[in-house]
């Protein structure tokens, strides 16, 4: 039976890419060796990099003057690093807070200076990305960091604020999921382990007039300037995730790029919200402008009944459908690499199940 | 033909772990996913990265009173962490500079405050390790740094220093290729992309009362106590790599542990450094004494016969054996996953090319 995997992160890889990865694990290109035990500094890997770099410019479009980088620690560590290098003495930043990453974000940003928030969903239990028209932004901040897509809450911008302070954004869970305007920001990042990789890589992609304001005193591995100016190698970057981002991206292009990897992810969120607005038996907390295409929180009615869906549901082969603990219920993550097909078993199962639970 | 790579990191694994990696890359325990794809928080790979910490802690015989983490950023990150967590206002730090990797150490130390090299072999060119005789400590040093081998200058502790201050020692170029003491440091750390498994998790081996000791105002992910508390799970780890030092440290106890280990290094370094000593094509600017077991470094008389060297090297499936940019000649990197065999044909490959070039 084949799985299907609505993990949140580390989540489902393309099969293509699992399998090309797996045929040549023992020998890359040829070599006798890994591409894991090859030097970073070779020339194999060396054309690993150098492809994926040149694959997510290509399918993000991303325009001259942006730099894109490799950096180890997660999102979390991008959370410290931004205010480390940008929120400067006498400064502020602004942060909208969707969800419980942008509060992480805000945390280490307030470890480091003036951090304002100023729009939050918190007070409706982050049902919503906060209407742009309710937005307090003051003039002269450092930047204005927001949350692009909310795993836990399920909710995703459908825009992009119109900022005068450089717009800055957390996009881990849908990078690459949908077509984005990367002039509009001076800085994207993304963990690699929900839409391009495996975990321990994080793509940045930075504005070069943006990364020249950084403050001077930062230390080494934690300046952008050292994985802007060293090409992501002043050490040992995490080869073999830069390798899977190349093959993911590799696949992303094959596809078809971006325009059609969101028409494939708007049809597959549209079987689940489809079913939801139909039902009965479930729920969604999710107010339906801020709807996430990536990450699907709906509800039953009772825990026994959640315990049973999920049972029947990991029978069935359908597996991590189980809410964060901070929502409950169910939650479908349906990256990129998740295939209609595996939507459309969840569909049959929510719709089987209802009828025998009504 | 089979390839026998010298890299001095990223570099061989165990034959054993690729073949056994490879074979359940797409499906990991019958889940029908491979592991880098399936929740850092699931059963799968809990089970997974508490194998890892067990098997650590029993090969290394770490007492009781330590933590070991996981963390990214590579051994270069450390170099900041560590100063950033212990080297607090008023306090000094001491290290010994015995290479490359100490420097740069000592550098990122500089950046947080008063940093003391009370050793040096950097005006013989690294060529040893400084007698310890020779050492300026002071007391009341927040720590004690050293770099227990030196891959670029082909050099390595044979014994320990005895410190009154807390002993923290980079160990990425030799960790579990011999037996140490642990009791004796009060922080080890280690990339794993020499003797561990893949680059982009770093080993770290805290001693709970030093890690207790540090400074209160550093950023979550940049401080030791949230890898001990969170056991390395505060934020999505690298997977992956985890793993795969779950497979390498399984077969180092297959293998016999350490004690077996050493042997077997010790054999392999022998016969080149026996070579190296009869012979009079071939030189080493390493001083008997400090002679690495991991990494050999070699010249020749000319760059004409170095790259004659490499050349027919590389035809026999001899591969990255060319010396790092700053020393120039050979470097034969034979880490653990090195089997006696590659080291046997480099041998034989240097005889014959003596006599051919004599």
């Amino acid at each position: 039976m084949r799985i299907f995997n609505f993990s949140a992160g580390p989540s489902m890889l393309p099969t293509k890419v699992m399998e090309r990865a797996q045929g040549e694990f023992c020998d890359y290109g040829k070599t006798g060796c890994g591409i894991m035990e090859l030097s970073h500094r070779g020339s194999e890997f060396t054309a690993v990099i150098e492809r994926a770099e040149a694959n997510i410019r290509q399918i993000m479009q991303i325009p001259d003057g942006y730099s894109v980088c490799f950096i180890q620690g997660g999102a979390s560590l991008q959370f410290a690093m931004i205010p480390m290098n940008f929120l400067k003495p006498g400064s502020f930043a602004e942060y909208a807070d969707s969800g419980s990453w942008s509060s992480a974000a805000i945390k280490q940003s307030q470890f480091f200076g003036d951090t304002r928030v100023v729009a939050s969903s918190k007070d409706t239990k982050y049902d919503r990305i906060p209407a742009f028209s309710t937005w307090k932004t003051s003039p002269g901040a450092a930047y204005l960091h927001i949350t692009s897509n909310n795993t836990i809450f399920g909710t995703q911008y459908s825009s992009f604020p119109d900022s005068k302070a450089p717009l800055l954004a957390d996009m881990s869970s849908d990078i690459m999921s949908r077509r984005v305007d990367v002039s509009k920001f001076s800085l994207i990042y993304a963990g690699a382990q929900k839409n391009l990789g495996p975990s321990g890589v994080v793509v940045v992609i930075i504005k070069n007039d943006f990364a020249a304001k950084a403050a001077e005193k930062v230390p080494t591995m934690l300046k952008y300037s050292t994985y802007i100016e060293k090409k992501s190698l002043y050490n040992t970057p995490p080869t073999f995730g830069i390798y899977m981002i190349a093959l993911v991206t590799d696949w992303i292009k094959e596809i078809g790029g971006l325009a059609e990897i969101e028409k494939i992810n708007n049809a597959k969120a549209k079987l689940i919200y489809d079913k939801l607005d139909s039902s009965k038996l479930y729920k969604t907390p999710v107010q339906k402008d801020s709807r996430s295409a990536m990450n699907v929180v709906f509800t039953l009615p009772s825990e026994e009944l959640d315990a049973k869906f999920l049972k029947e549901a990991k029978a069935q082969g359908l597996i991590g459908l189980k809410g964060h603990r901070s929502v409950g219920g169910m939650r479908a993550s349906i990256y990129n690499a998740m295939p209609i097909e595996g939507v459309k078993k969840l569909v049959e199962l929510m719709d089987s199940f209802e009828k025998a639970n009504a």
